[in-house]
This record gives C-alpha cells, sequence and structure tokens, in this order.
C-alpha cells in the first residue's frame, strides 16, 4: 500500500508520501512516489502516486518523456495552459497505461490501478489541487474538502479532520501531517518510512521545500514519542464513564 | 459496514458494536449486532456481527434455534464443552450458512461474507475471546493481541493501540471504546449510533451490566467534544517543526 497526502493551505500548497512498496510481505521496497515537473518562474506541477508500482512508473516515464521531447504529437503537461488540462492529461494517460496494462492479457480486477494527487500553479492562475481516479476523471479541492489522501488513508484521517486549519503555517502543516504518517506507521506494515515532503508557496514557481524524513530524524522519532504520551494524557484527561 | 470491538481485560471481557446497517447509502437502517446466549451460573457466550445481514441474522437464528430445540441433531453452543468448542459451532454455522446462499445462484465475490467476535465463559474455565472469518476458522485473543476489531477498523485503531491496557477498569475501557467509536462516527457514515455494548465480569456466569448509548448521550456528548478539544490542545504542545 501507501500513504500519501496533500493540502491546500492559505499560503501554498504541501505533500507527503511514504516510500515502501511491496509485493507481499515478503517483497518489501522503497521508492519514490512524489514526482515533480517545472519551469522555473512559471509552473510548478507535482504529482503523488498510489496503487500498481509498475502503472504508477509508467505513468511518470511518459509524463517525463513527453515533456522533454518537444516535436511528439503527444501534449506536454508543461505546455498544457491549465492546472485543469494538466489533470486531464494525467487522467487520460493514466487511463492510457491501465488499458495498455489490460490488453496484455492479465485478467485480475482493478491489479493495474492507480490514483494520483496532483497539484501545482500556472503563471497567471492559483495553485490548484486534484485527486485522479484510475478511471482518468478527478476532483479538485476546495475549502470544504481542503486536503486529498490516497492509499492507506483511514488511520491517519480523524487527526487531520480534527486539526486541519487552512491558516496554518508550513510548520504546523509539517507537524500534523507527521502525526498523521505516525498513526498510519504505527498501524500498518504497508506504509513506510523515509517518508518525502515538498513544500510550494503560491505564487513562487520553484519548489520553497523539499526533504526526506528517515526513520532516525530527531524531529520525527521526537513527535512519534510525545504524540503517544500526549494520546494517552488526553485520554486519561477525558471524564470517566459511570455505569448507572 | 460496522464497527464493532472486543476486548479482553485482566476482570473480564468488554463488548461494543454499532447498529448501522445499509444497503447502499440510500438504505439505512438500526440493527442489533451483539446477541448473547446463557445459563446462569454456568455459561455465558456474546457474538458480535459484521458483514452480509442476510448472512448474520440466519447465523443468529441458526444458533438460537438450535439452542432452544434440545431434541434436534444439530449441536447447540450451550452443550458445547469448552468456548473452543464454541467457536468450532459457530464457525461451522457460519459457513454453512454462506455456503447455501452461494448456491442460491448468486455469483458476485465475498458478498455473503460474515466476521464474527465471539466471548464468553464456561464454568471451570477461563473467559476466552476469539474472532472467526467467513471461512469459518478462528483466531483467539491473547496478551499480545487482546482486543479484536470488525467492521470498519482502521479510524478507531490507533487510539487502542496507544491506551488499551489489560488492567484498566471497566470505567476507563468504556471511555476507551467511545472513543475509538468517535473517531469511526466521525469519519465514517456507514458506522453509526446507537451502540450496545456488554460487560462480563470473570466468574460471574451472568452479564454484568449491558446498554446503550444514544446520540444524545450526556457522557458520549462529552467525551466527543473534549476529545477532538483534547486533541487539538495535544496536537498544540507537540514541539514545532523547523526547517533547515
Amino acid at each position: 500500500m501507501t500513504y500519501c497526502v496533500g493540502m491546500t493551505l492559505e499560503n501554498g500548497l504541501i505533500f507527503m508520501s511514504d516510500t515502501r512498496t511491496n509485493a507481499g510481505v515478503d517483497d518489501i521496497a522503497s521508492v519514490k512516489k512524489m514526482h515533480t515537473w517545472k519551469i522555473d518562474g512559471e509552473r510548478v506541477i507535482t504529482i503523488m502516486t498510489a496503487g500498481n508500482l509498475a502503472t504508477t512508473q509508467a505513468l511518470v516515464s511518459l509524463l517525463s518523456e513527453r515533456s522533454v521531447k518537444p516535436g511528439k504529437r503527444d501534449p506536454s503537461i508543461l505546455k498544457a495552459p491549465t492546472m485543469f488540462q494538466v489533470a486531464r492529461l494525467i487522467g487520460e494517460t493514466l487511463r492510457e497505461v491501465i488499458r495498455e496494462n489490460e490488453r496484455s492479457g492479465q485478467e485480475a480486477d482493478a491489479v493495474f490501478d492507480a490514483t494520483i494527487i496532483l497539484g501545482g500553479q500556472i503563471k497567471g492562475m492559483p495553485p490548484r489541487l486534484f485527486l485522479v481516479y484510475p478511471e482518468g476523471n478527478f476532483i479538485e479541492a476546495s475549502s470544504d474538502n481542503p486536503f486529498f489522501q490516497i492509499g492507506e488513508t483511514k488511520y491517519g484521517k480523524p487527526i487531520l479532520v480534527r486539526a486541519y486549519e487552512a491558516g496554518m503555517s508550513y510548520e504546523a502543516a509539517m507537524k500534523l501531517l507527521l502525526v498523521s504518517f505516525d498513526s498510519t506507521l504505527k498501524a500498518n506494515l504497508s506504509v513506510g518510512l523515509p517518508l518525502d515532503y515538498q513544500i510550494y508557496e503560491t505564487d513562487s514557481f520553484r519548489i520553497e521545500s523539499h526533504g526526506r524524513i528517515e526513520a532516525r530524524d530527531p524531529y520525527f522519532v521526537q513527535v512519534s514519542d510525545n504524540w503517544g504520551d500526549a494520546l494517552k494524557h488526553a485520554f486519561m484527561e477525558l471524564p470517566e464513564y459511570k455505569f448507572d
């Protein structure tokens, strides 16, 4: 499985993804699930992928190839005029990859599926965040629905729902994402460290900040330990149940 | 969906289940998922069910019918000599129900599946807690694995993992279960109030305490509100992330 979150903030976008990939529990590896294409000063496009690894890698390769070969007939996400058109292009490319694999004779249901979080900005327009489905269609984040999760989403959702605020700082957003990832990591072996993150600041048209949180990252270890204690403490502080 | 939790405690067993059943989001109803058979002073057997409602209702009806008709050929859970034999009987009955429905021509995968949490005690032996799979086999709780969840288990798992202690009081266990259910209710429409609970105290051979938590239950409302605040507060108290 996988766990990725993309969030809209008042000042920009923030992305975090795990790096675990597995075929069964005895074949585990680490792979990057966050990919960025950009033209400095003009556009930044970031995707995170969940699902069949062959599908997501083929998608990323196709998107890259079509971006660097200007003479090619296929349209490029670096040329699409709006983020909406970028989302359509990615949806079509994803559908194309899944369809090709399906034609190869494999019959298992949904085994080639992938889901994509897409975020970015093109000059002259606001930043946008999308969730692209395996069928190629997509939805966009809004103030009612300000973040998207893909993969193993359930363990880490309650804290996002409770603590997310559009006006939070990048530092607070990083903390929130790390708590959400920590809850997921604690509960599910198919999500694993290290974690990749990236912050995009509105109208910067470059990646403000990005990096990788390793298992021994002192801040992550601290958050993970403290969060366990804080949860227990918060739980103790709740009023006691009384039987009638 | 459904959410049920059964926990072993040093002094007994505690069970909680939601009551929502749905066929799509436009056909929602309330149904009891917790059922008890007992011989006062000799044995108490409680099950909670998740999965296809027709299957779980047929299972409960068959178990009841075979318990009240002493002349019937089929063995009864009220006569099985050990909880292990009760688990086997329930597993066999479950498999029988699923198989019968499958023979009726329906072809969809797993659509008749159900999963059961079984707990109870027979005089002379300690209380035991089992998780029975649709295949009819089962696993037993142990100190490493002291509780079972069925249905929509993921949202409510992190707090169980962090705050469960075998030695906790019934009051603390009720509080823990209500927090776990609250996280699930907040995130997933297919789990709904009211909640049924039941407490079995070791060697009592009767149901110590049982009841139903309604949506307006003052304690539940208080826990739900306070927990949201406590989570936010705990989150604020965590050290701030610092970008390099």
